[in-house]
């Protein structure tokens, strides 16, 4: 049977729970058009989350790959354009690593782009009545390394993948004021409509989603 | 039989729906502690507003009043402390109205505080799940005019009152990316939990819900 | 001769220096519209500091009183408009003293408006360049507190007196970055032009600077 | 003798100035570490914008290119580490042309790092106490599309080159009350720091400079 690998992380930054990994876990052995999602969990580590991610694609040969992470702050499911080839930690990891301005791979290119048909996603996410964008950045912490990593490795294959980042819970936003937080009922819809459609869009939609800067 | 009176808010500054008039609907009829809540939708105009609130205290008399209203931008269910007596309108309402630096009653005094248990309504969103916060300010547009003119009605009788912002809903911010949202059952929610602490709480909780600025 | 009092805070939430205070301080002396400034800090603790402010209205007799505040995360000169009866603390003040929800003074109004002419302040400080606005909250911890206790003190005086608020200064900014911060220099002469007009425009302009929450 | 070019951008979105022109202009015919400034104006043009940066560097066989743009919303100077290679317009540009997901050069990498010693330079401006951090994103705008170009242009040569963005002016802030904004003396000095580190630091510092998302 094909399968959907789908990651999310485990809680960082003194965190009890991260909502990326709530969410994934939600959809662990649930069909979306066909196909079998599993999900599985990353730690938030330089290099071995990419070794644990590496290890699942081993095993199970996916046909499409959504790594999920936590974007405190953010507003929306955002999902991002693009990977860059450098760590560059503002925290430390949790196994303490803080590398600053490493490539993640030592020959690889400066970028790669997702694989996923990043508009038609947003633009079904929408239509389901959940606010999402395109995000031009995934930062230079774990989440782009992932994102990266994971991008090369699949390079050469048809598997598609991408990474999605989505806003703090409403757990996390009680405990600071202030923060957009989305419930996880929405995210899991989201994350399930980011899969249907990036096993069935072949050809990317047009639609605006840029930043001026 | 004892009445609740909440009220939502027309559309303003050419927005096609208001989501604080969206949740209030949904509560009409609804009964909560053996009270049945009434909704009314305001215009959102300066001193009419206050003239279709003033009929619906006198056709219903109710023993509580909670005035809804859209605060786009903020990201939580936020509960006003205070109202106080000036309108200073940055848009114009929608009847072409823009005052500035104007008392709402000429000879009222300089603030009400809400007669709502503030803190015991935030504590019971939270424990719901649902992000809340205390908000010392309701602007000095309609909602600040109704919440004044309100108070100012009220404030020698039992029946309590006060005003809680809501955040945009998901619509809203699809049309404007980067807005904060609540779904619409969040905020139906947040505001069924409001009405019923606010008929049952005597007395305030010790809650701290300040801002240093 | 006639003395303005101009008071800064000291330090607070475990900062080496407080920029309101550090303008401050540039004004001692300084002669506007031949008054005389007299800078002083204030302690960053209720009740204390309000002491302070106190005893050197009683040893100055200024015929203005301006006290001005750290908002950090403002991106501008916020001249204050209303100061609220209540303290709440989201954290201790310097002392260790963390009030919830107490009145600054008991049988005390629940708001005074500040008695600047403060329209025709922002007004002149955006001549010179520099951005201003109304600010409707001047916040429940030791800034307000201040700045009712002031207005209660001078009520039946005809001193006038009220609250401006600026930004970190470009040093805080550096340590957090994505910090708002002005310049020490646009905000001293903000201070300037705000003690100018207030010892010369009598009546306060009409001018928008309203919030529509 | 040798020139170092310094680009700003004529005014977009309806604005009167852009401050990324008059802060390079102010720099024009200066002389710095015995290097002559030349500075001049891009149209805000998609593919214009590029024809007329290239002439000035064959004109000029510049050691250095920087071009500066207007970031408004963004509280600091902000070098970016980064270009794509993709135009996603979200507003038309000047011209009228808004390209969605269109490569900038066809056959080109997906991105190109800045060649700058990004870190040596945001470190020198904050020890002049002016507030910059490292920017992960140049938007997929015309900013971006100069960037991009620029660097694919002077990709075999010495020549470093790179993209800064700055914040509004304080005039821009007094339209919008709330925007951040930045005067123009510290954005001027801050660009001569940047040119003049990027002339004499040869290897870039090791300094954090990244986002977790």
């Amino acid at each position: 049977m094909k399968t959907v690998l789908i990651t999310g992380f485990e809680p960082f930054e003194g965190a009890r729970i991260n909502p990326s990994w709530e969410a994934a876990r939600q959809l662990n052995e649930r069909m979306i058009g066909g196909v079998k999602v599993v999900a599985r969990q990353l730690p938030c580590v330089f290099g071995t989350s990419l070794e644990v991610l590496e290890q699942a694609i081993d095993e199970l040969d996916p046909v499409l790959v959504i790594a999920v992470a936590l974007a405190g702050g953010r507003t929306d499911i955002s999902v991002e354009r693009v990977a860059i080839n450098i760590d560059d930690a503002r925290i430390a990891d949790n196994a303490g690593n803080q590398p600053i301005d490493k490539p993640i791979i030592a020959a690889g290119p400066a970028a790669y782009f997702s694989t996923l048909p990043i508009k038609a996603i947003i633009s079904a996410i929408r239509e389901a009545g959940i606010p999402a964008s395109v995000s031009q950045t995934a930062g230079t912490f774990v989440c782009n390394h992932v994102m990266y990593g994971l991008l090369h490795r699949l390079r050469r294959r048809k598997a598609r993948a991408g990474l999605i980042h989505i806003p703090c819970s409403p757990e996390q936003a009680i405990e600071r004021p202030g923060t957009p937080s989305m419930s996880q009922a929405s995210v899991v819809l989201a994350l399930e409509m980011a899969i249907s459609i990036a096993l069935t869009v072949e050809k990317d939609i047009c639609l605006e989603g840029g930043a001026t800067h």
